[in-house]
């Protein structure tokens, strides 16, 4: 299927600007990405000027109204008709675009794509996955982040299907290792939902995914397993921790290396070391947060990512277009229920 | 009070030695210090040769049962009336020493001081504390770090009320500026457990803290809040979230400073300044987990603690016992159960 992204040029802190500049850069690597931009004509036509491929692979769907980052859920719904955030998904749901990419406020487009896309068939409640940096050169995917504050087994054992679907899309592995997240790896650790999940998971035979049983949270990082999957309460504490750590212990290193003459010296000498630092943990390397489980593609962009993290953020939309990911879950889905 | 630590010689990872030293060099550092040595008297004699000092101010209990990290809690109950671990929390119990430091199983360590001492008058379950670095000069107290998977609104009150006490013992603060871990900081973020926590502590007047509603995950390292308070599975998740990330950082900057020549350069000249992040993060600067909300001062010590973290254990003890921890929790919970 040859993809056709609606970008929602409104939504990044950046501005329209960058939006575009990194719809072009993916444009730029894949020759056959179609493009909806979806905003106010006259900064989209102006943005364009500067990316005559983009332009020629595109269509304007004007807008002049924006979801804030301000808005709350309540009234991003009400503008959804009109809005360019709104515009975007609703072009996926008539089929016009194949995926929608937003850098918008994370709440309002999860609510804006939950009630015009739907949750597809045997997905009781869609989930927010994004990618993790690891020690090892793949990401590991974790869901859910937030969407579902209270989650139920099958709710864990629906997420860990759509999280193994997104790691063989995105990693090509046949079968990733998925692990659920718990306060120790034991079978009887963490709560009745977990315990349950791990159950079902255990006892599903001829899923694309090999279950591993429990991960605790300080071997997220270690590229020991693929996916890991969480309620999303429990994944908003453990990815907030996660990013305030990097830049807690990032700061103190900032703080160390200007301390001292010595070590300012040493700081410029050893500064290819820490610009890898920098590149391995910078989101826009790991840009392009899925909402999984609905009835077509939605992905968000970091609010401040930059013009890779968008272009990014657009590759990750269209492989799961191309290599069809809802038909992927589906798959896994008849497995599990037809035990 | 002059403080008389019972301290279980047998349970660090690095052995009798390393115990023993880290109480010799806490009475190093405070005279007025007295000790109860409980465990294996051959080794433990042997150990004290290097410290005459500390064993002029203590007094040895032989055991020659131990608990293992292995040991499961129902075999450590079995054996709490032998163990060096259970005798050395018996101690406490009969008054024989006013606090016990055990760098043993944690699990262990917790069921087999909640039997012996029971929880205090107004506390309706334990929790287990911990110090947390900060950007600032002083940590931050986090609770519950695993005592209990889940928790009501009251549990998470009692918990504030502890970490404040804690606080203002070790840090001098008048009055902690206390936050209820979350996933958002607007007033209807969360479960109910939270919500209901937060209404009761914004309505209860008088209480030693200075109570701020939620704090993200995020945000637990920035300095700026004294006492972060949580359900035990979600400060699991937290705090190992957090040690994860560190360790990772930290691995993935060794890498990068040995990829190249001239970053191996730049590492050599700025290690003081590596050596400043390493000393910031080492956990022996914040060794000293206490079990709080029980008839009796316990402290974990890191099962890996060096002597110097071993000495920070005893002297936490010894202030939560001076400053009398168990008085300052009950006057709080009185203005509570006063509403």
């Amino acid at each position: 299927m040859k993809p056709r992204i609606a970008i929602d040029a409104m939504g990044g802190d950046e501005g329209v600007p960058v939006m575009i500049a990194g719809a072009a850069l993916a444009r730029h690597r894949h020759e056959n990405f179609q493009f909806l931009l979806v905003g106010d004509e006259t900064q989209i036509k102006s943005a364009l000027d500067q990316h005559p491929n983009l332009r020629a692979a595109s269509e304007i769907l004007h807008s002049d109204v924006v979801v804030t980052g301000d808005d709350k859920v309540s009234a991003a719904l009400r503008k959804a008709k009109t809005s360019s955030m709104g515009m975007a998904i609703d072009a996926v749901k008539s089929g016009h675009a194949s995926a929608a990419v937003s850098a918008g406020n994370t709440g309002a487009l999860m609510a804006t794509a939950k009630l015009a896309l739907r949750t597809m068939p045997g997905i009781d409640r869609p989930a927010l996955s994004a990618l993790l940096p690891t020690l090892e050169d793949t990401d590991v995917v974790m869901l859910d982040l937030g969407a579902n504050t209270e989650c139920e087994a099958k709710n864990l054992v629906q997420f860990a299907v759509m999280g193994a679907a997104y790691s063989r899309i995105i990693f090509g592995f046949d079968r990733p290792r998925v692990r659920l997240l718990n306060i120790g790896t034991e079978e009887m650790k963490g709560t009745d939902q977990l315990r349950d999940a791990a159950q079902h998971l255990r006892d599903a035979t001829g899923l694309n995914m090999d279950f591993q049983g429990f991960v605790e949270a300080d071997k997220i990082n270690r590229g020991e397993c693929d996916v890991v999957v969480c309620d999303g309460f429990t994944g908003n504490i453990a990815l907030k921790s996660i990013e305030g750590t990097a830049r807690f212990v990032t700061d103190l290193l900032r703080r160390a290396f200007t301390s001292s003459i010595r070590s300012k010296f040493g700081f410029l000498v050893s500064r290819p070391a820490t610009e890898l630092l920098r590149h391995h943990l910078d989101p826009n390397n790991h840009n392009g947060a899925v909402f999984m489980g609905l009835n077509g593609v939605v992905v968000k962009s970091h609010g401040s990512a930059n013009i890779k993290g968008v272009a990014n953020a657009v590759e990750v939309a269209a492989r799961l277009v191309e290599e069809d990911i809802t038909a992927r879950i589906t798959q896994d889905l008849a497995r599990i229920q037809a035990e």
